[in-house]
């Protein structure tokens, strides 16, 4: 990426002279913001444009170039990036659209380019993209209308999209914001280089401390997933624009861009694991930029709220504590010291109410914030304007960026008027101080503050356990070899390997040794037909519980054999299972599924209606520490129920810790040759007396 | 309120020259916003000012005066106002704070106002407001610095706020969004005129479209319900920001004006029911205002989007599908058609991809656009631009504007960028075309808008049935006797007046006649304790089930008296109840809870687990409808349980729906007489098998 990002120079293919156009465009935009390095315009229609020499070809350039621009039809690529190949050029943003976009025929057009790039091991950024941006060495290599502003302010924000025209919206929309911008990547159709390689770029460049991205799918996991890590242990704050959601949403994914869109609850659980900031609209994007921008992030969760009017302090107390933020009252010598700086008719808890007057002369003011932000009864400030005019706007401005100035601690403005109050809020955003036109949008840049300071404090780098390669080769083997499902034992005996507490059960391949396993398990004994070609063994008749004779063992046996050749005659049977039953207790589900990007997540719920009616279940993604087992026991809904409700005893949930850890080493060591694997039910015990796993079964991966 | 709204004359009091005060202000935008009426400057110093005559007292003034404008001191306010009275003006707006939300001595000032005010029968708005406006004859009686603007727009949304700073704030953004307002009301400390009066003053008048309102709190439950009624029958609708559900945000509520903060839980279910759409934010309001404003109702749930830009058109479809709306694909005729107007490398499915370059020259969008609108396949229209400048954009601007002149579908523009495209934000804002800046925004708007029209469609006024006199007078009798709680008996004697299904039962006052009952209802029947001052019946030992002999009852009997009397040795004691024994169901709670603002509201959910882990229970106003007590089964989370799940059958619904009507009967019969109701629980057996109350406790209103 660093020759696409930090190139010496660059060669304009098809470059115009007429500024109008697009190919003039990206020249024009590159002068405009005074691009450091050398600029090789190539077009045989021209000698000179604006002073620059103007080349007939590539070829004819005498010196090394790093990097082409090109934006000329999709059909006319082919050809120009052979040409850029034999000139030595290593890299190419391909602008153009008509490409694998549009259907089959862009389609070829765009493997042929993907073959070519191979050919020269030259790197490729689009096509049908918007360019790039490293706005401190001036390399400006897009021609969105984005770059029509005078000055491109730069700053900690580094941007990598997908979707050029969503990226260049956001970037325009940051500009607005007064927020600094250093670097923009959109990768639009991704023949090569993909939106990982771009936040990988951006997350390890030194210059970039807040990273903003919007993602349609991921193309590349593994790069995704290494960058996300390296982004949470330097606490890079990442905030994503994730699309494709819903319904039509997807739909709609599929036609814009050939990307795959990875199922939004994978993608959740994996984000909310990495403590990447998940925003649903643009308004998220640019309001958290603005928040994680000055880099303070607060040390608790006791949020100050000061304001000239009652109403917003009450709107902003509300707003907040759906964030988890309180709104502490103020110790009684607080409200002493603040109670000397505002007027009488003011109130000195918390939301403080400064009343208007105060704001309009004197030092009052600034010297109540100071005291507010000095105090380690508060960990963040929400200052309320409403309206305020002209001059007056401005002072408020200054009073709060000199105060915002002198802190460590969040320090945001909700200044809800309109333009009348223009004169403040160009102050504060000279200061850079994060600023919210409604008490909603405020509340929720102090919650996201304090929601990533928090991730920030419990984040540990996962580590799985050590990895068995005996028993990894019999996992992989075993999956490999049945190519689908395993039975219900096989399954165990892999569980078993993990010291999973499965059911004491063995085989019986005939009613006499049935009699005799039951005999020695002792009764009542639960059987149960084992076959990989019969999964849904109740609806086989393949289940029978409470079995307490040996009489009875042996006519079950026999049922329910002859049931299951009349379900599936084709069935491979192993045998019938004699198995222990095990006394009523809570019933949990534990399961794993394998995302196609994002790899192999863990699934919990409870049992029952829990999860038929209310889906009440919580996701994870694979390797789990002790920590995160202990969450997902928390996190699900019915979470009471393990803790005993209605007079039962809590449950022994430390079991269940285990048994979660055991499943992750497993999906850890079976990596890509498992597909899925459901426990399903375990029984939990009461506390000390464990769990068992009563049934369950593992998918091989046959892709 | 009309004299307040319409005055023929206004004064003055203690008006300044100064047009920097607070008082030359009142007189100032008066002036300036060129009011149609009278105006009287009273204040000794002057002469004249402006032009009009000044007059020493209201005393001097000649001719009738309809209302006072008071902006002096808190404690030259009664004064005042006795001088007011004395002249015969019947309403007076008092700016002023110092009152009630000051503490104990404002609070005998304003006391003392509300004595005089009644003493001349005069009607007062505020203390501690911000004043009124009615823009269309130009009495704009505020000194809010959001008068500064050049002119002011009239509209069709009115505005009523308790917060003075709120109200004004919100009418500037209001403002700043094109949105044209005619009614302002700020009713402060409410003394006197409440926001329940100023709604019903906003609703009544033909020029009020579209009702937004600030509340706190509500002083007057049957105003605002009255109006509230009127507003549905109406089809107005009113977007109301509730404050004050959080901890510290009632704590504040308290503080700042003395007000009384209904439960969030009441108002939230009280607003579903009259269709009152619940803001959470300014931005919310100023959003929905704007979608509200032109007056267009979506007929059903498809929603088009037409982008520039695949990203913006799956974030589009993300968020749209969040409010329920559907993205749908069109038709290939449909497709066909619009394929017509847009460039090949388009996209003429839904999201419809113009692509940037249709925009910028011909007639082609606008083409686009009206195909769409025209197409029965769409109920409503998202247009979604992105980039665009400049000339261009105001030609996109008047595009739009031309299309949503010409069609009854609500459409609202997604622009999300920066001020590049101010010329064609002006021209949507003239065309007042709802216009928001970011995606979520303007799903959120046409969500509003369908959920509305879907509430109107739907709505009906509430009927309670007919009042059995006799049947509430023997309710009412029965709970103020009590003076408190009713034991089960006595609750269920009352719900059977109602035709609720209670238990068949007797109260046993000794063992004998306990074995008697038993013997005549046969066995197993439960036993248990009636008494008003033993409510919880198993912790005093007062609960035994499944007695199956005379002798266990006899013996029953015995321990269950003695260990009640143990329990409370004060307790009245009716007597054992000896109660036929249910079979298992599915178990119900029902309630009744009286807000003292509100009214009644009863809840629904189901027992066990589900009320008390997982809090899953709905609530409705009183009266109910047979299509409420439909959805309020259908509304709770677990409402698969009650058509059966893992092989149960469905219960019996009817008989659950008959029970919650005969509930809210006995609300409205017993009216302000009752405060709770508390039915747990009520066992739902199978289809056609009907329910049965177990247990049951009313509760009489002693305030």
């Amino acid at each position: 990426m660093q020759y696409f990002m930090e190139p010496t120079g660059v060669a304009i293919i098809g470059v115009s002279q007429d500024f109008k156009t697009i190919n003039g465009k990206i020249l024009k935009y590159l002068l405009d913001h005074k691009y450091q390095g050398q600029i090789y315009p190539v077009n045989p229609k021209y000698k000179e444009i604006k002073g620059l020499i103007c080349y007939s070809s590539v070829g004819a350039i005498p010196e090394q170039v790093d990097l082409a621009l090109i934006a000329v039809a999709a059909a006319r690529v082919p050809g120009i990036l052979r040409d850029c190949g034999a000139k030595g050029i290593k890299r190419a943003v391909i602008f153009s659209s008509g490409f694998a976009e549009t259907g089959a025929e862009g389609k070829a057009i765009q493997d042929d380019i993907i073959k070519i790039a191979q050919e020269f091991q030259m790197r490729l950024i689009g096509p049908n993209c918007l360019g790039i941006l490293n706005v401190s060495s001036g390399l400006i290599c897009s021609f969105s209308a984005s770059m029509e502003i005078e000055s491109i302010k730069a700053g900690p924000v580094a941007l990598v999209s997908q979707s050029g025209a969503v990226g260049f919206m956001l970037f325009n929309l940051l500009q607005e914001a007064g927020v600094g911008v250093n670097f923009v990547i959109t990768t639009g159709n991704e023949a090569d280089v993909t939106a990982g390689e771009g936040l990988a770029y951006v997350v390890e460049n030194p210059n970039s401390k807040v990273i903003v991205t919007y993602l349609e799918g991921l193309r590349d996991g593994e790069t995704f997933k290494k960058t996300a890590e390296k982004a949470a242990e330097a606490g890079k704050p990442i905030i994503a624009l994730k699309v494709g959601n819903s319904a039509s949403g997807q739909k709609a994914a599929a036609t814009h861009t050939a990307a795959l869109t990875g199922s939004g609850a994978a993608y959740k659980s994996y984000f909310d694991k990495m403590g990447i900031i998940q925003a649903k609209d643009s308004d998220d994007v640019i309001d958290l930029a603005q928040a994680f921008a000055p880099g303070k992030l607060p040390q608790g969760d006791r949020v100050g709220i000061v304001t000239m009017s009652g109403g917003v302090g009450i709107l902003l107390a509300d707003r907040s504590e759906e964030w988890g933020l309180q709104v502490p009252e103020l110790s009684e010598a607080l409200q002493e010291e603040v109670r000397k700086v505002i007027p009488s008719f003011g109130c000195a808890q918390n939301p403080v109410d400064v009343t208007a007057q105060s704001l309009n002369q004197g030092e009052e003011f600034k010297k109540c914030l100071k005291i507010l932000l000095a105090s380690d009864e508060l960990d963040m400030l929400i200052v309320a304007i409403t309206m305020a005019t002209g001059k007056i706007a401005e002072k408020i401005g200054r009073d709060i960026a000199e105060a915002a100035l002198d802190t460590d601690k969040p320090l945001v403005v909700c200044w809800s008027v309109g333009q009348v109050a223009k004169p403040g809020f160009d102050v504060l955003k000279d200061a850079e101080v994060p600023l919210y036109h409604s008490p909603a949008r405020a509340a929720k840049a102090l919650g996201s503050l304090y929601q990533y300071a928090s991730f920030k404090r419990r984040w540990k780098t996962p580590v799985a356990g050590e990895i068995n390669s005996d028993r990894q080769d019999k996992v992989q083997l075993a999956l490999k070899e049945s190519n689908k499902a395993l039975s219900e034992h096989a399954t165990k005996e892999l569980l078993e390997l993990y010291g999973l507490p499965v059911t004491k059960e063995y085989v019986a391949t005939n009613a006499e040794v049935a009699v005799a396993f039951a005999e020695k398990m002792g009764y009542p004994v639960v059987m149960k037909i084992d076959s990989p070609d019969i999964l849904h063994k109740t609806e086989a008749g393949g289940v029978a519980v409470n079995i307490s004779s040996a009489q009875d063992v042996a006519a079950k046996f026999n049922e329910i054999m002859e049931k299951g050749l009349i379900y599936n005659p084709q069935a491979k049977i192993n045998g019938i299972l004699i198995q222990e039953q095990i006394p009523p207790g809570v019933e949990a589900i534990i399961g794993l599924q394998r995302d196609p990007v994002l790899g192999t997540q863990i699934m919990f719920g409870l049992g029952g209606i829990f999860v038929e009616v209310l889906k009440d279940v919580v996701l994870k993604p694979v390797p789990l520490s002790r920590e995160d087992a202990h969450n997902m026991l928390r996190e699900i809904k019915g979470a009471a129920l393990l803790n005993g409700v209605r007079g039962r005893a809590a449950v022994d949930k430390e079991a269940l810790v285990e048994i979660l850890l055991g499943v992750s080493q497993l999906a850890v060591e079976a990596g890509g040759s498992l597909l899925s694997l459901d426990i399903n039910p375990v029984t939990v015990l009461e506390q000390g007396r464990g769990a068992k796993i009563l049934d369950g079964v593992l998918v091989g991966n046959t892709l």
